[in-house]
């Protein structure tokens, strides 16, 4: 069987740290691993509609931000079909149909859904669209038959909404879908990043991101005045890491080969820990070799989005080429999911069968 | 402005007398009127699979004895189009779209809505294709900028959710979907016909309907067989015309001249209803009159069944084509719709502005 992946993200803003560490770097990693014949990466602003219904500029805006973002990051149009969701009506058709298959208080009973719609403080005013996302994102893995969905732990609950629908159209209609299974990132601390704040989510509004676009001289700044254990007020004291985003960033970023580069006086992260812990290391030193960790992984990976900025319309082809392509395979399978559910009148005449 | 109407029925059985007096023929006449510059007529089997998602072959089968009845009624497709919903892709975009603008909440007070659950006995097990087809019937009334939507005024708060997604989208993206207006029947006593056991509503698999595809007979036999009012009888009893199945048809159905054809006794039916309320006329000569009066109604329309029958590669032309100029219209609106909320990405290249 074709091992085919299906991943994507909302274009609500520039992409941050945060994604790169849970899901561009190990998307690139299975991208460049040979081991997957088809990969779909889609922008996912139909989605993101779904709950900003009202601001479909910020959505339009960032598209093109997330395409930069993503070629940056390595993500390479030879190999992964990258293209934007509304591009492919397809989708709405299958998820329309899927709907049939699901009962509202099923999706009600969905985690993910509770979560979000608690996030947003939604409450009594759900838009219809934002409570039928699972159904909409079954719609999107299924149409590309995706093998493989590499997404957070928090998904896994989408996953088997996902699923469900699939045993049930195939049981319905007749084996027609292919079941995907997850595939969680390889690091675990990568699954999510705080902010530089230390609040739990890295958000646009609480202005507590690092962004793949950000300078040099903006990154150095958010790095220093970054939060650590606020009980470690003097170099001799003993500091936490548990929890403290200095050290959570390093777990996520650095490698062994940073300290020769760059701190050669420890090791590795084990020694500079347990140093931190029993006191006499500052929070300066400990950031500004943060600082040259994360420079040196974000450099490259600015230079190349520099140089996309300065070929807008050669991103703007890759997007429109992929959402072809993508569209094709889409249109594939409906024609397939039609076909078991015999709403195929004009083909071949058969609605006189 | 052009004068528009959207109309249709589910497909998932043959049309009896109750669509007909309460749909059909004033469909028939509001197309002979020539007060309307398009009309389409849908016949809805998507909406019919939100219901019936694991029946789908009962669907199917019922598409062409619909498209049968209504071109035995008089519906022309020369003046009226004719088409298929699942046919038209586009008509689930919009509605995924207009799912955005619609709170859950919002569904969940629709009176139709509510009715219909208690009506299919869903409860906690409602499909959420099926709760969200107000939003779909907004689409399939939109697609086609229908200014008029014939329908019973149970479908009332159905077109007045469809005009509060009019609304909000226009406010949201700029002036875009018309507004339509409901267009009740003008015989109040047609809207809803009783079944031939008196029970409120004609049903299947109640076996209570006298379809427009019956035979002579079978006509005879069940309105010879039809309640009446069960504390009339000996025919010297007074009865009552309130309730009561036969009257109730008469007065959808008669005519003065069908009583100089058939019962020249009386002048009219309220002479004939005067007679029965003071006692002295027997069912059996009421019951032999409304025999008369459906037989000439119905026996021009199964005529034309018959020839249509016989031509069924004729009826699905008709469809093929109506379903073709219909998505030709519906793609047009929702060029519009996607221009309005700006995700028309690779048109004129406005990704890059």
């Amino acid at each position: 069987m074709k091992q085919i992946i299906l991943t994507g993200d909302r274009p609500t803003g520039r992409l941050h740290v945060g994604h790169y560490v849970g899901s561009l770097k190990e998307r690139v990693k299975l991208q460049n691993s040979g081991n997957y014949d088809e990969i779909y990466i889609m922008i996912a602003d139909a989605q993101a509609l779904t709950d900003n219904a009202e601001h479909p500029e910020k959505v339009r805006q960032n598209i093109m931000q997330v395409a930069l973002d993503y070629l940056a990051c390595g993500l390479d149009p030879e190999k992964s079909t990258i293209f934007i969701q509304s591009m492919i009506p397809e989708l709405t058709e299958l998820t329309f149909y899927y709907m049939n298959l699901v009962t509202v208080s099923r999706v009600q009973r969905n985690p993910t859904v509770k979560a979000e719609i608690q996030m947003r403080n939604f409450e009594a005013s759900i838009p219809v669209g934002f409570f039928c996302y699972p159904i909409s994102q079954a719609a999107d893995i299924t149409a590309f038959r995706a093998t493989s969905v590499p997404v957070g732990e928090d998904q896994m609950p989408m996953i088997e909404q996902c699923k469900e629908i699939v045993h049930k159209f195939n049981s319905v209609y007749g084996e027609t879908l292919t079941e995907p299974k997850i595939v969680l990132p390889s690091n675990q601390a990568c699954l999510r990043l705080p902010g530089i704040d230390g609040k739990a989510k890295m958000s646009k509004s609480l202005g507590n991101c690092i962004y793949l676009s950000d300078e040099s001289e903006d990154i150095r700044t958010k790095i220093m005045s970054m939060f650590t254990d606020p009980n470690h007020i003097r170099v001799q004291d003993p500091g936490k890491v548990e929890g403290n985003p200095v050290f959570i960033y390093l777990d996520a970023f650095c490698r062994p080969e940073h300290f020769e580069e760059f701190l050669p006086d420890y090791n590795n992260l084990d020694e500079l820990k347990a140093h931190y812990q029993r006191g006499g290391l500052g929070d300066v030193k400990v950031k500004k070799f943060l600082n040259n960790v994360i420079q040196s992984e974000l450099e490259p990976i600015r230079n190349r989005r520099k140089m996309w900025e300065k070929n807008l319309p050669d991103v703007y082809d890759i997007l429109k080429k992929g959402s072809a392509a993508a569209r094709e395979t889409a249109a594939k399978t409906l024609d397939d999911v039609r076909h078991s559910m015999r709403i195929d009148y004009f083909t071949d005449d058969n609605l006189l069968k």
